[in-house]
Formats: structure tokens, sequence, C-alpha cells
């Protein structure tokens, strides 16, 4: 059973736009899977070489369609040209901030590209923000973060935050991937006002430049009780991150499941797939969200 | 007897919410526990990991109203989302800006995270302010500042302003927790407005790093003094700091009290106990704060 | 035949301006060529050594309308002091950012010197932007144009940005001109909202350097196909560069012409001619653009 | 005689405040006694050693009543907490920026904590503000100086400029004391908008570091006719600087009066004396203020 | 002849106020002298040891009255305290930016003193800008230029630019005063929006390290020339720069005449001469201008 949307704090703009995303898109029975569709900015057309009519958001939209998804999440540019032909038929997220990747990742910094306002006016169920934990320019992100979720209350307007440990000092203390990095992210994120928080699947060993409490084994489910515990009254997302095995993958989805999270986030290893592949992936995701018996993937 | 409100250019909207959050909650007598609870922020969740319930803020506030605290400290997204079944029963600080123990701390900032406006929609009695004394960034953060005691001062709003002494022209110029320190960021918040200063206990040895005025040994009772009058019309909140002896912490208490202090903060030094010993040493912090003979817990 | 307007998220100002400019000057048969006039601020006055008339406004406007451009680009100045006399009669695109080739091109960053609303007020028929697309400073980059963008949206003003991969880190991944660099540019336009992107032509070969998806030889044809499909919606414009053979000139316009392309934007190539042989340079352009049977250039 | 205060283009709201300044207030005749007291900010409360109750507020108050200045000079938190028992019977100066001295002062700037709106709601006669002449971050300093000069012109406030040469430039230059600094001082103040200069007492000999023209010996009084004569239509106040022997500051403050200064402005070397001390020279530079007769001290 | 005033984008406010600065003061016939007035802010007062009394506003204003200058240019201090006996005698230029020369040179920007409105409520008929071409600051050097522009247009306020090649990139670029740095300083201007540009001699030997359109001898009268064509429809003032022979400045001011410039500034090539030398410089100087035969000083 999908986590409630109630005793969360969300007055009744950003629970009448989650119980679209959740009830009235994919599965419609409150799980989440969530398209996102940024790769061009944030890696470059490179991600499309694989499948090439993934540079199409055209393609990309119907199949996410296909694929049960409850939303695409797409930057400013794609929102305003493409979603017009699905507006209604899937949820809208706009990615507020993005960058590309080739400038130092030293002190990240995510500009922000669009406004809450504009994405209220393109019919938006939510927004998104990436906020990178960590990065000596948390200053700004901070500031940038508070004006966004300041308009996400104004409007009802639900704020998704992609928490990404990022930055020359947490590399040094443990590396980005690290479940201390992820936890830490999980509890900022929650504490700086996140409805949602999207977080990688933590797969870095435990090493001793992380703090005492992190440096031994933690198995998957226990992560994700610690992140889940961490994120508080925010729903957690997790995402799959770099293509990786169909089994590793519903394997995580299904400890997502267990702790409580309240669903997935699959971009890459879903466009990256070939489109008749990628809708069965789709499809045995649904069947781990949607019933959740504890051990039903392993 | 706790220290007056009355002539320190408060007006009735600054007495009417200190009122409320002293005299109707906690002891109820004027003086003051308060239990921050932003670590989660500050130092990442590994704070919890003692006590993992404590990483819940719906355990921590009943634990705060089972103590006898008067208010709670938290940063806004838990003001926003736990706070509500505690409306009314324990007064709510919101603690303006905050950040992660990541990135360096040659210059500290703490980013804003929420306005005093946000933090008057939710009903709280005070906001927070961490200042960073001596940073090289101090242009920004007393910037900052000024725009949160100008709304704090339009609004009625009472400020605390946390004066830690942070960067790396103090730790070279005798440390963080030097007496020095600690008296200057006591002054520093005095001469930029703070209503209530909030301090760490100056822990250092005095050092040749020091002036020459500070350059001796002074007595707790000395330094606490030198400490009040710095503040001037300032009320003094001191923290426990980190995880310390009951014996330490009573004796700083009684130090506090004895030189008219508002009050006390304890937060680590609350939840990483196990709460019934937790409980135990709120009672006996009450007991000293209440009823302040002079030497009472020595 | 020209790409159509529709499907692209343009409002009816979008369209009214860009039909103007596509349909009432230059061949009017909804294909571009557009002439850039700000090589003064971004290199001098040298770049009009070749042909000294060609640093006077006037005589370059005049032959910007005898050579059937569609419209002039110019900076702010020569917009406000030099446009009157042509104004209906050619349209005005006012590049809004610009700046000096003086100081150091590690991390560039081009001040904006006007406004949407200004070039609104001046009778333009779209407004340029200059994007350094993985310069060091993205950030206030992306969040100039972003304000721009908003700007656009709300006065239904065409925005053409011009897309250069620039800065010390993208030198080391390939170089500006690579495939890799232009094609990653023309999808960060288009996700960032532009209405049309002006990429240059890559010249580059391929380099270890660049991501392993770029590392082999392509055709000029494949090249374009690509970049046309990182653009999406976004309409496309290519440059000139630099001072090139007329033959070369016309292979890259035939191309461009048969990816789909919106038009040519040639500055250089034009004014450092004489002008007898820049017109008849035009006119064969124009021959290209408007009767696009592909090979035919060839 | 004290200098007029016509012809000096202060309108009748600056010209209102300082007649109560200076005709209302110390000795009554025109002439200027301040009292600076923001040294808890500026260099911590170490300044307060000599003499602990100087660091009181409410006594430092009384002892420049009973000293007869016209006006205490406070930051924004005194100003707020402690001057409402003195208001209407000594005039309030706002400082309205200030800064620790903990931070390298290699590129000084000064925040601002306070706006003159917020001097004029508290009954200032006048605002203070400390400008850094010289200091690599001019371009802030000027910036905020100016957005206070101007809001100095809307409220008819006058407007104080602390003109200090700082930073490591003008130390390469010879010394933030010499007579060429403090010269340039004096009149980018006076250029910049300031209506009041108060300057430090040069006490550097000449080097070979400053400019020719002031590589030579200046007696007193002819430093302090040039002085006079760069700060042009800008009243001028100087200051004690550190603790001196009371011989050397009445020579100094004869030296003053005799080149037409408006006063004197002493802060360490009043409050670091022994009240009653203290007191006597404040008498004994009333003397000299206010019967001006050429060589009176000598 | 002087130049006309008209085809050159100027509207109403701008005409007239040109008119009056241009055909009611001075030599009355449309030529300019403008009296530049700020260098005891950009170098100190160690520019008024040659002539004391040049220290002084009043005298100087009185001189350029005498000398039959159409404008004194003053920052904002001395525009608001020292011209009101002037007011309507001579025309009032305010400039708006200004620095001390104290910090570093390498990468200048003049920060902003004053507002367009500001200098509209005092009257002026003009106002100044320095703009430090080729500064690695150019962005906010531009950003800072750009406000004030659109307020010129705003208020019908003149806008004179100080264009200045500037900072290390320029002086390893063949320096500030070479004739390539001149003339790309005159471009930048005119393509920014300035309606007068104020250009420096081009005194620097061709060298190597200009580009090669550069590398060779111009004479006066070439360099002029192509300086008035870079220029296009911003009219031309050349400065008189550091003190000169009284033969080499009638010279450079016969070649702008000759060239089609408006006029001249001469600031310390007026103040550092004796007053009644400069007063017949003047004089020669107004027979240049007015009476423009080609060859006339020669």
């Amino acid at each position: 059973m999908p986590p409630t949307l109630t005793g969360r704090g969300l007055g009744p703009g950003k629970l009448t736009r989650l119980h679209r995303m959740l009830y009235c898109h994919g599965a419609g029975d409150g799980t989440a899977l969530l398209l996102p569709y940024d790769h061009g900015l944030e890696h470059g057309p490179r991600d499309f070489a694989a499948q090439p009519e993934s540079g199409d958001p055209g393609f990309v939209f119907e199949l996410a369609l296909a694929g049960g998804f409850n939303a695409v999440v797409v930057q400013i540019g794609h929102a305003r040209k493409c979603y017009e032909p699905f507006a209604g038929r899937i949820s809208l997220v706009v990615k507020l901030n993005g960058k590309t990747e080739i400038p130092s990742d030293d002190a990240p910094l995510s500009p922000l590209n669009a406004s809450v306002a504009e994405a209220v006016s393109l019919g938006a169920d939510a927004v998104g923000y990436t906020l990178y934990v960590g990065s000596a320019r948390q200053t700004d992100d901070f500031n940038a973060l508070r004006t966004v979720r300041e308009d996400c209350e104004r409007f009802g307007m639900p704020l998704i935050v992609w928490a990404y440990p990022r930055g020359s000092a947490i590399e040094r203390a443990g590396g980005r991937n690290s479940f201390y990095a992820i936890d830490y992210a999980a509890r900022a994120a929650a504490e700086l006002g996140a409805d949602i928080v999207k977080l990688n699947w933590p797969t870095d060993p435990p090493s001793d430049a992380v703090p005492p409490e992190y440096r031994h084994e933690f198995s998957d489910a226990d992560q994700l009780a610690a992140l889940t515990r961490s994120a508080g009254r925010t729903l957690l997302l997790l995402s799959g991150g770099e293509r990786a095995d169909a089994d590793v993958l519903l394997n995580r989805a299904q400890a997502v499941v267990n702790a409580g999270g309240l669903g997935l986030i699959f971009g890459r290893n879903f466009l990256k797939r070939e489109p008749s592949e990628a809708l069965a992936l789709a499809g045995k995701l649904h069947h781990i969200l949607s019933d959740p018996i504890i051990g039903h993937a392993g």
C-alpha cells in the first residue's frame, strides 16, 4: 500500500495536484513511476546515441504513456514546446533548474531556468529542484531552493527535490554514492521543506572516509529503512541511476516498496533500452509497486 | 528570579510572544529551556545513531513536552510538516538559516531557508539566526541578519541569535571556544540587535593567541558575568554543547542562573540520552532554573 | 520547403513577428537569411579593415536590403541610432547581450545590454541572446537567459539563442568547434527554451577528448541531421563563421536546407567581401534556400 | 566661531537635525563633541577591560550627558535597546555599518546593519557610514554609501562619513595614517556627498611610498588646513584615535579649531580614562572648541 | 561647423539638454569645451598641488565660466553642494560613477555613486559614465551602463561615455593608449548606446601586441578619421590627457575639429596651469573649435 498523503503539511493545492499525478495517471493506485527526461541538458545528446529516437520528446512522451508512467519530468523548453499534445493525459513535472556537465563539478550549482508560476501556467502537477548537498555553493543553492519552496507554498505546487550529494568535499568524505552521503541528503531535503525527495541508490561500499556511524555494512533493507526515517514526512522516490541489469533494478524497486517509499523514477534505464524491452521492464515495476508483498521480487 | 523583559526595547509584539514562550509553556515562571532540533541538517542523521527514534520529529516533540521545554527549535521543513499536532501546546521557534557541515568551514555562512513572515504564519513565538562571528563572509552574514532583524521589528517577532565564533581567522586567534571569542560574539550580537543571544560554553583554555585582556584564567562565574555584561540588554541563553556528564551540565546551568541568564538550550545532551535519563536531566535543570539559590547545584 | 512554424509552442505574438520576418522580408517564402552586425563590439573595428565602409551601419543596412536579407542583427546602440530609416523595410533583431573579446575567454559571459521591452519598443521582430554553453559561469548565463526568455513569453517576442560552446572546460573536451560540442549546445538551447538556435558549423575533427559516442567520422549530412534532431522543436540557423570560400559556404548552405534548417546567418562572409561579390553570394544563397532540391549545390 | 551650516547644499531636514545636535545639545554653540560607542563590535569587549563599566551603554550615555557631548554614536542594537531613557536629552547618531575586526583587513568592507529609515524612526539626528577608502572592495563600499546617501537626501538626514584609508594597497602606499592617505580620504568623502567627514589624525611620517607631493614634512597646521580644503563644503570632525596623553589631544583639538573644523569625536580617549579624569578632559575640550583663540592650548 | 545633432536617435529631451549645453553656454555655436573636475576622487588632492586653489570647486566653476566652457563635470557631492550658485549659467554634467586610484587597476570597475534621476533633479544637461573597455569585470560594467542608459532614455538625458581601455588584458595587447585600444573603445561605446563618447588621444606607438590591422603607423588625421567612423552616430569628445605643451594640445584640437568631432574636454591641462595662462589656452581652443579651417592650428 502506498504511503498516505495526509499528515505531511500539504495543503489542498498540493494534495489536489499530487492526487492527480498519483491517482489519475499511471497505475492510478497512489504509487509513483516517473520518467525524467532532461539528459539532453545534463549530459548532452550522447545519452540518446543508444536509442536515437529517444532524442525526440514526442516519441518519449508516447512511450511514457504506453509504459504507464505517472509523469514526465522535463526542462521548460520541452514543457513549453512538446507537452501540449499530451496535456491532461499524463502529469507534467517541470524541472526548474538544470545545467550542463561541461564545467567542473567541484562546487556545483544548478541554475534556475524557470519559475513555479510558469509551471502553474503550463498545468504542471509538480516541480523539481536539484539540490547539490555538500557543494561549496550551498548558500546560493539553499537560497534558490527557498524561493522555489516559498512559491510552491504560495501556489500549492508539490516540490520534488533531487537531493544529490556532490562536490569536492563529499568526494573526500566517502563519495556521492555512499550511504552516509545519501542519508544526509535525504535529511537535508526534509528539513529544508521538500514534499518529495528523489534519491539515488547508495552503491559505494563503506570506507574510513565516512563518519564512524556509517563505517560498517548495511543491508539494502536497513539502508532503505534509514533513508525513509531520515526523510520523515517527506515522500521518497528512488532512482534507477545508470543503466543496470533488470534483476538489479527489480530488487531495488522491491526494497523501496518494502521501506514505504512512494515510488520510482527511471530515465536512462528506460530510454536506453529497446522500446519493447523498456515497456516490459515498466510492467514489472508496476507489478512490484502495486502489489507490495515483501520479498515479491526476490 | 529570571531576568525581566522590560527596558530592553521590546515592543508589544515581541513581549506577547516571549511571554507566551516563557510564561505559558515549560516551567511557566519566566525561565527558558529550549530544545534545538536541526542536527539532521547541521550534522546529518549520524546524530541520531545513538537513539534512532530521535530522528523522528514527532517523537522528539512529545519528549520536549514531557520534559517541560518551553519551545522546540526547528528548520522550516519540520515546522511546516510536523508542528501542527503540537500547535499551542509548546512554542515553536523557526530557525531561519542553516547549512550542512560538508563543505569547508573556513569562511562559513548559514543560508536563509525561510522568512520571518513564514514563521509568523506558522504561529512561531521566535525565530533563530546563526551568526558566524569572525567569518570572512561577515558582510553577507550581517546583511542577512539585518533583513531578518528588520522583519522581526516589523512583525514583533523575537530574534534569537546563535552567535558562534567561526572561521579560519578565529581559529588562529585562540579558537572558537575561547572565552575571548565567545565574549566578542555576545557583544556583536547585542550591538547588531539580537533580542536573545545563544552562546556556547567557553571551554578552551586561554592562550597567547587571544588579546592580552584574555590571557589569564577566569572562573566560570567571572566568565558568565562578563558574557552577561557584554550582552547588555540582550537576554542570554547558554547551550550544553556536545554530550557531557550530567554533573558538568548542572554546574554550568547553575552558573548561567547565577549570572542572570535567561536559560538553557539543550539538544544533543538531551536527545543522545536514553529518554528516561533525558527526562530526569530535564527535571534537574528545571530545578536549578526555577530555584536559583546561588551555589544550589554545587 | 522551409520548416513550418506550427507545433512549436509559439503563441500568436511570436508567430506574428516570425511571419513578418520570414514572409514579409527577404525572400518572403519562409526561409531565413540574417545579417549579424555586432562585430564592432565582439571583435573591434578591425573586422571592418578589409572593407572600411562596412564600419558604417547605414551602408550595411542598405547592403542587407539589396542582398534580400530578412533581418539585421545589431546591438542596442545601432538599433536606437541607425534603424529608423529602415523601419518596416527589413526586420530588426536586437542582440540583447554582447561583450568585447579583450578579457580572458576562460569563463566567458556575455552581459545583457538591453531588454526585451526595449526591443519591443523599437519594433524588433526577434531578440538574440548569446549562451556560452559549458562556461564556468553558466549559472549567471542561464539566469540571464531565463529573464530574457520569460520576457519573450510575456511580450510574444521570438528568442534566437546563439549557442556557442565556450570556456576552458570545452577546450579540454575537444574544442568549441567539435561536433560533440555543437550538438550539446543545440540541445541545451532547446531544453532551455530557445525558439531558434544559431549554431556554428562543426569544423573540428573528432578526437579522443570528446565522449565515445562522437569519436568517429560523421558526414556533413549526418551532423546536420543530428543537430536538427537535438534542436527538436527549436528552429535551426547555421552560420558561415569566419570568411571562407564561396564553394564551401554554398555546400554548407545546401546541407542546412537538406536537414530541414530554417536558414542561414552570414556576417563576416558577407561584409568582408567586396559589395558586388557579396551580393552575388547572397543571390546564390537565396537560390539554395528557396529551391531546396537535395544535392542542388553539389 | 564654528563653521556656518549654510552654503553647503543642506536642505531644511538636514539643517533642522544638525541644528538640534549642535545648538540644542552639548555646548549648544554650534561646536561638536561626539562620543562614538561601537568599540564592542569593532574591537570586541576587550576595549572595556580598562574601565569595565564602560561596557554598559546606560553608564556611557550618562557619562556623555555629564561630559556635555552633543551626541552618542551607536550601532542599531544599542540604539533600539538603550537610547529610549535618553531620548531628547542628547542626540542619537546611528552608525549604519560596522564589522568585527576578526577577519582579514586586506580588503575591508563594513556591512550595513540598519537603514536610514530606521534611524529616522528612532529620532536620530544623523547617521554614520564607515567608508574604507582604497579597499579593493570599493565598488561594494561606494554602492552601499550611495544607497545611504540617497536615503539621507530623501529623509533630510545628515550623513557623517567615517573616511578611513584601509586595505593592503594603501598599506603599500604609505600606510593608513599618512597625511597623503587621510587627505585623499577627506576628498573622496566630499566628492561622494558626505555632509560631515570624520578623519583620523595623520600620525605616520612621510615616506617614499606616498606620491611626490606628500614626501616632505608638514606642520600640524598645514595638514589641517589641507584637510579642510580637501573636504570643501563637507564639515570636518577629527578623532582622538587610540588613547593618548591629554596634552597631545588638546593640541590636536586646538589645531582642528584653528583650521575651521566642526569639532571632535572622542571615544576610547574618553572611555578608557577613569570617569572623573574623562570628564575633566571633556571640559578642557569644550573650552578649546568654544573659545577658539588661535594658539589657545599651546 | 560642428556636427549636427539630428539623425542620431536623440529624442526631444536629449536634444533640448544638448542644445542648452552647446548653444546656450560656452561659445554658443554648437561646439563643446567641457571641464572635468573629479580628479580629487580619481587621483586624490595631489592633482591640486600645482595650483592649490584648484582644489576649491567654487574657484574652478568661476574659472570655467571665465574660460567659456560649456559645462563642468563633477561627482555628485560637488554637484549637490557647489553648483547652486552657478545654476543656469553653465551646464552641469554629473559624472555618475568614479573611484579612487588606490586599489589595483588589473580589473577596474567604476562604482555608480549617483543616479540619472538625481542628475535630473539637479538640473544637469548630461550625465557621464566611465566604461573600462576590456576589463575582466566587463559584465558588471556593462550591466551598470545599461541601467544608466535605460534611465537616460526614460528621462531624455544625454549620456556621455568615458570609454577607457583598461585592465591587465589590454596592457598585454598593446596598452591602453594604443590606437587599436582606443578605436575599439569608441566602437564599443557606440554599440552600447552612448550619445557622446569621450576618448583619450592615442599616444602609444604601434607594437606587435596589437592585431595586424593596427601594426603600422597612422597619421593623426587618419586616426581621428577612424575614431569618428567607429563612433558612427555617437558624437566624439577628445581629451587633453595629462598636462602637455600648448602646441601639442592645439594641434590635437585642430585634428579633432578636422575629423568632425564635437569638441574637447580639458581638465588637468587647464587646472594645472596658472589661471591667466589657462584662460589664454581656452581662448585659443575656442578659436580652433569655432573657426575650423583645416590646417588652422598648423
